[in-house]
């Protein structure tokens, strides 16, 4: 793992929630020598995404700005964690911006965004209240598909439970599973219909 | 269908894309004694969402604002229409905020959210890029689910083909299947694990 | 429900599994006057089907075969009910080769097996070993994707826990879902790329 | 690659069908020093498989059967092509039963079915007469969840449309995938709730 690099995209509107207990478990158990580095989408608000795809080129955020900041995370990122809050059945709001963005800059010249992060891991952590996990499908399912656009890799999503404040600590599975997480395989995403 | 009162919530960021030009083909099988509104979420933009369910009790929306409009034209209709663009496998960002809201609402007195909603029918319509239709299946995940968690009907997710301005148009298998979407069965949703 | 005629079709190698018991538990709430019927596959073995849809007509099975009884029994059905145990994430060999079986009726002169079942409704009931329901799910896909084929109704999968004999009678929740599980809404079926 | 022993089960009621042409074009690529076993179903029919879990110990099938001999090809394939017509959105009932011996097996003493199959890989190829791919998620989630629960590699099914005799040689799509499929990675396989 050594000289991997690992963003933490953190989609909740508050800190400290059970989403973001979750990803710092499994994060514990990275080498040191693993670069880490968190960005909270509610500190660092985008503005609203505008498509602009048939009308002009999207042009590189200004400097300063949370879309220059968030941009440069990204593209610098071996490993791009998006970690979420399952809310609706699907990342946050704020999160699904984020991915939004994505849109304009694979039209942003000079930064071949597509091909940058072609090869590298996309990951997700996911709190949820519901007690079956097969409602997160659609969370997972966006994040698979996605990956498998851009030519990345897919990790899978570590999913705990909980609602109230703290809850996911007593999720011994969603513990136990958090352990491993980032030791397991990532093969190249497929979209469900290549089988 | 006398009686009946359709909403159409419009999350793309632009006017006329695809989305709202196949939304706006099904609509017009609607009979004449159906009301419909037309609102665009990129046009009453809402402040990002913030969970406050640990803290306080969320607060009736000041009226004139965005989330007034919204939750006043939500809680009025019979029919909810979800019309937005396959963003990234799922609903748009502006899109997935207005959901987001209903978690406030659900916790904001007076209104009995859940409860109003419940026997509503929730639908979808969105325009995507990808020829393979199965790639939007977390986008229906994310509405079947939400409408399975508020008691709602679910009629399903009309889809068609276009990336260029009004290329969904040309996608004359999905101009044929608008022509009856409205007319379909729409069972109370389930969750998947309900068989 | 008056008129109806359920038909129960058993596809467990052995009698009075975890599966007939949960089915037995919803049909028991099936008003006097619906006719019930219940066949099983085990004791009414079907020959292995030989696909001869390129080659020649498939004719109409000689009377007093396990195929004829089928044929029959599932025509004369407004309402079937395939209860197969979760095996390998699926229905049973026994159970899918009944299946099967309908490709030749499908090609059978005379009978216009398609036609005669279009409206008609299938359900399911399955025990599985797994606590995740959702390993259930392509069990649930090949009935649903059936109905939807065949133009029927489908009143999706009620699912049980139990390994052990008589196992599923200790699984509160499934007992529950079971008194209203044929009262439930049977909508026409849709594929999944139909929205 | 070298080394590695393929086993194509072909669960076709016919020889040379659209299913096992596919396959075959897939097995072309394949090194000449990876050993290559192909097995017909409906050459070599099992009788039907009787659960005996809960009453007595499974037995290691009488030399010379059909179960003995797909027994002993199962535990010497490193990677075992499950190569089944799509019947009924599932494997055909032939490959069905041949899936539920596993069961039995799994149960027979000396073998260690389950720990001599980990780390395998499990591959599907189906040919289908449906133009919509996402109809065969059933097929693919019975040999996912079933790989996932023996520990073994899922390589993912490769798909192609065909009807009529030969067919699949017009899919260029399919064959254009067939050239690659064994050169997949081979993720362990996961239950869809394990993210």
């Amino acid at each position: 793992m050594s000289g991997r690099r690992f963003l933490f995209v953190l989609g909740s509107s508050r800190a400290d929630g059970n989403t973001e207990l979750l990803a710092r478990k499994a994060a514990e158990q990275l080498p040191a020598d693993v670069e880490q580095r968190w960005i909270s989408l509610a500190d660092h608000p985008l503005p609203d995404f505008v498509d602009q795809r048939h009308d002009s080129d999207h042009v590189r955020p200004p400097a300063g700005s949370s879309a220059a900041l968030l941009l440069d995370a990204t593209l610098a990122a071996t490993d791009l964690v998006i970690a979420s809050p399952l809310y609706w059945y699907s990342v946050s709001g704020l999160t699904k911006r984020y991915l939004d963005y994505w849109s304009g800059w694979l039209r942003t010249p000079g930064i071949d965004f597509k091909a940058t992060m072609a090869g590298r891991t996309l990951w997700g952590v996911a709190a949820l209240a519901h007690q079956e996990a097969v409602v997160a499908d659609p969370l997972i399912g966006t994040l698979n598909n996605s990956a498998a656009y851009m030519g990345m890799r897919f990790g899978g999503v570590l999913l705990g439970n909980g609602s109230g404040p703290g809850d996911v600590l007593n999720d011994t599975d969603a513990l136990t599973r958090a352990k491993t997480f980032f030791a397991r395989e990532t093969p190249l995403a497929r979209f469900p219909y290549e089988g």
